[in-house]
């Protein structure tokens, strides 16, 4: 049970794209050197969200990201199943149907509690994840951050953005 | 972020001791041959259960294991944990550190808004799991079955329990 790299970066990723929504945007190389990460391992995190419709733009060596949305509705929850994919985290494989006193398929229409209160606290999880969107995400790393790193890579942005014409 | 079958298979283990507890348990044979579950893997997730202090017995080949406390004090997370270790899903490599504009570990004390947003979703997920303890999950699963399967049930255990002398 643990949640690949690329969900961190593309999450990063995303919160460096939100204030230039909805017109500006960066180029994969800038997205990856930003944070000294892989360009390569970066671009599959991109086409993961360009495929999800969290992203679009990116392609060519002109090509750069934009946000595909407002950041206000590009929840964590977005970026997790985008780059990790949908599956549940836990897969019921009806051991209760096995064995000597096995159930029928016909009694094991719901399903038992144990699944059931996995698949609950999964729907806790992703309810959680969907209640942070990109826009708080970016807000508080700013204000995490001190002013002069604000400037920073404010400065770095403004050298690096494209805008959509 | 694939949870083991294992804890599919330790919650089951878990659920049919349940009615026997206190002083009444169930061999590792009759736990796989319930079912139908290879020994060899069962027994990896009863050591896992019995090292997490929620059974206990099992050693040698007149052995068996019992909870080794009440129902009602053992919950999904619990089993969970035992099985799957308690590592968080989300690792977070501190890449705002990194790159051009990298913050300095002294603004990184509190985690930044993204591993924060995973971590508090993962408070979220246990604390759904925290709230299932084993004497509902064993009430369900007879709630479920019809009467017939439960005698069978009742009959098998009987047949296959040892009790603690």
């Amino acid at each position: 049970m643990r949640i690949s790299k690329g969900v961190e970066w593309a999450g990063h990723a995303c919160a460096l794209l939100a204030p230039l929504w909805p017109d500006k945007g960066l180029p994969l190389s800038a997205l990856a050197e930003f944070h000294d990460l892989p360009e390569p391992y970066m671009a599959k995190q991109m086409q993961a969200l360009a495929r999800a419709g969290i992203v679009s733009g990116g392609r060519g060596r002109s090509g750069f990201y934009t946000l595909a949305r407002s950041p206000s509705e590009i929840t964590l929850l977005d970026i997790l199943r985008a780059v990790d994919g949908e599956e549940p985290m836990f897969r019921c494989s009806e051991i209760r149907q096995n064995g000597p006193c096995g159930a029928s398929p016909a009694d094991c229409k719901s399903p038992c509690n144990i699944a059931a209160g996995f698949w609950r606290a999964e729907q806790a999880y992703r309810d959680s994840l969907a209640r942070v969107d990109l826009a708080a995400v970016a807000r508080s790393v700013a204000a995490q951050l001190g002013s002069d790193k604000i400037a920073q890579a404010g400065e770095w942005v403004e050298a690096n953005v494209r805008t959509r014409t």
